[in-house]
């Protein structure tokens, strides 16, 4: 059973020659798109292919081709951020070329429906970082002096595993699993399946690396698992993985070597309760273009912020969710709630009666209240809430207390700007499969 | 203005001439009666008066004639019980006499609106009690060489003051403060008011004692307040007083001495929020008539039972009171909740993802919920309440559950017999009474 599912997997990540063809063939064209341009700026030193395309570890019809300009390490970071925006912008002009955000800018084209990233990185010894992407090139390096055609074969069912489940990926609007972090798991555990019982087992703050390490640097990782980079041992590649990514994989595991099926490697559904959405809001607002992770930065930590004040005024939050639309520059925040309307009343509890200068100041401070009362020997006060809709309470929040809420002040403009609350009206599309999500079941769990 | 108010209080406290002249009469009439009626039975060595009537600390408009008959100590229970209920009966036969029932049973009639109360206890010496009336000749003894006609002036204040704030009383009913406790308090404090400044400055586990007294005793005494009887030390006459009805006494001395008012002897006003009445529900059942006492025991054991199943459902309890009809001989529950109708829905907290077994476990064991979600590494699930109707949960409580439901076992039969619960409708006196009691804001307390 196990075999003829992973067989058939391997059918749908494996390229096939003609789909190889067709990529080498843009590969080569954008590269000496790229590299003739190179020529207009004196401090890069070479261009070279990165990612999955240059580890060949990429799965058919899922394939981005990075090419890399090894900058002089003495550029000055504006020179650097300058080639990170003009080398990719002359190179593909042809292409209809923009510009995106990481740590530095960078380049997008797409031709013939492949994207291409055009990434500069400074041309430095191991260790010497300057910037994020120095590590790529070392990265692709130590990859393809230690994988086979085996392990290409492995990883890609890995990766396309990780992605049913959606765990792929080490960017904020996934804190899941990187490319390179699928590589060095084969690496670690030899095969696809062999990963998957490992990881069945992971406990909390597993420690994963390939060649031995120093123990007194793991007090530096507080995170829920922890990855050795190989190429550097101060680095934990599980510093992106948030702790829900883990556990998806774990129990995703788990349910794959109970009961292997190809479902694992196209899609799981999703089964949303119906009856679940009369308590849901959802809350969106459009938002200035920028870095797609500073954005799902600020919205997530937006979201924690949102849910945070709904708990400290007794809104009991069941779950939410926030999903960043790059396309529309639109955010949006799904709150399921216990019950949009929460009792009017709340009780204050007072001091014991022995205290006397305390039960003056109660009995003075609540001589508005609903009803005062000794509860045996201890004051009480019933008193009405300031908000019990949650609807209302989430429109003063974001108008009247906004600065105050803990919403990341990237999006405060943002917001002030307008926002819209939906409730029970869920039909556009965006909204639809966010208030699905919070309501919904995943076959992984069943 | 306290000068004022103790006057106008005495007036209302001390009995007239006239009124003293009706009660000796009647008093007179009753003790021969029943002297007469104890020649009937050889075991009786004496016939006294008791309590307030016989110490003069009675108040006007409110008093009870105890006439005790001394039994001889080598009686057994069962002659003694049939002392008990023969001796009134026989003396007081014109009078349409009654059984009582306390630790033994006793008689009582009503001679032109005044109480008799018919009342054995054994001869015996100081310290070697058989019964619980045996401490009361004592008693008497004690105050009457204690008291002179200014004690009794203020104990009838101090009595009045306790009456006015609903904490005077021993019996279940009340758990207050006894007669012979006030009369104790006047004893170490001298006078009502100096009783007060006391009071209003207690602590918890605050001890009063007139004479010395061996401190090893205390730790028996596991009570709000702790008063050691001054002729037997062994017994904490506080053991009777509820922390509420001592925190009642607390406060009441606080706002009299704040501001003293006739309406301590008088009336203290309740302030029923009408708002809340839509959050009471009421239940009503009679019970099978027996002594007062027992039946206020289990009616209030009941209450905690049902408030405890109650909160164990999450049904928020605010506030909750019980009722003995003694004329009618039925028992009124009353509750006030937050909300009469929670939410559907609630979360069952399950393992994190690392422990295998458990999650499995989880899993497995909740394929029926509602939804199953990860939140972070944590297994949730959310389930449907069986019961999110309070009334409906009641219902069920007294029909299906009622034997594991923790009411008392003397009042499940009655309760097996019928019940009613009543909500929105208060109009019947009783129900209106308690629901504005839960539902009030006491003069006290503003």
């Amino acid at each position: 059973m196990l075999m003829r599912v992973l067989d058939e997997a391997l059918k749908l990540v494996e390229p096939t020659k003609e789909e190889r063809e067709k990529v080498d063939k843009i590969a080569e064209l954008a590269f000496n798109l790229v590299k003739d341009a190179s020529k207009e700026f004196k401090e890069i030193k070479e261009i070279v292919f990165g990612g999955s395309y240059a580890k060949d570890t990429w799965i058919s019809n899922d394939v981005d081709i990075d090419i890399f300009a090894k900058v002089d390490v003495n550029t000055d970071n504006e020179r650097f951020e300058y080639i990170g925006r003009n080398l990719g912008l002359l190179a593909l002009k042809d292409y209809k070329p923009y510009l995106k955000y990481a740590q530095h800018p960078y380049v997008e084209a797409i031709i013939e429906g492949i994207k291409i990233n055009v990434v500069p990185c400074y041309d430095v010894k191991q260790g010497e970082w300057k910037s994020a992407a120095d590590r790529s090139i070392y990265h692709t390096q130590f990859i393809n002096d230690n994988f086979d055609e085996e392990k290409r074969r492995e990883v890609r069912l890995l990766k396309r595993f990780m992605k049913t489940i959606n765990v792929y990926g080490a960017e904020i609007s996934v804190n899941g699993f990187s490319g390179y972090v699928c590589e060095v798991l084969i690496l670690k555990y030899n095969t696809f399946i062999n990963t998957l019982n490992n990881a069945k087992d992971f406990k909390e703050k597993t420690v994963i690396s390939i060649y031995n390490y120093d123990k007194s640097l793991l007090d530096l990782f507080d995170t829920p698992i922890i990855i050795i980079d190989p190429i550097d041992n101060k680095r934990n590649l599980g510093a992106a993985i948030s702790s829900n990514s883990l556990a998806r994989f774990i129990l995703a595991s788990r349910k794959f070597i109970d009961n292997p099926s190809i479902k694992f490697f196209k899609q799981l559904s999703i089964n949303p309760n119906r009856d679940l959405r009369k308590q849901v809001l959802v809350i969106k607002f459009s938002y200035r273009d920028r870095s797609d992770d500073i954005v799902w930065g600020e919205a997530k930590r937006s979201l924690r912020a949102i849910t945070k004040q709904l708990q400290l005024h007794d809104f009991k939050v069941i779950r939410s969710a926030c999903h960043v639309d790059i396309d529309n520059t639109v955010i949006l925040f799904a709150i399921l709630l216990e019950e949009l309307i929460i009792s009017k009343y709340y009780i204050r509890e007072g001091p014991k009666i022995f205290a006397k200068d305390n039960s003056n100041k109660f009995l003075a401070a609540n001589k508005d209240a609903e009803m005062i009362w000794l509860d045996d020997d201890r004051l009480k006060a019933l008193k009405i809430r300031e908000y019990n809709n949650t609807e209302e309470f989430l429109k003063m929040l974001l108008k009247e207390k906004l600065e105050q809420s803990g919403i990341a002040k990237g999006l405060i403009d943002d917001i002030r700007k307008g926002f819209v609350i939906y409730r029970d009206n869920f039909e556009e599309r965006l909204i639809n499969e966010i208030v699905d999500h919070i309501t919904g079941t995943d076959e992984l769990y069943l």
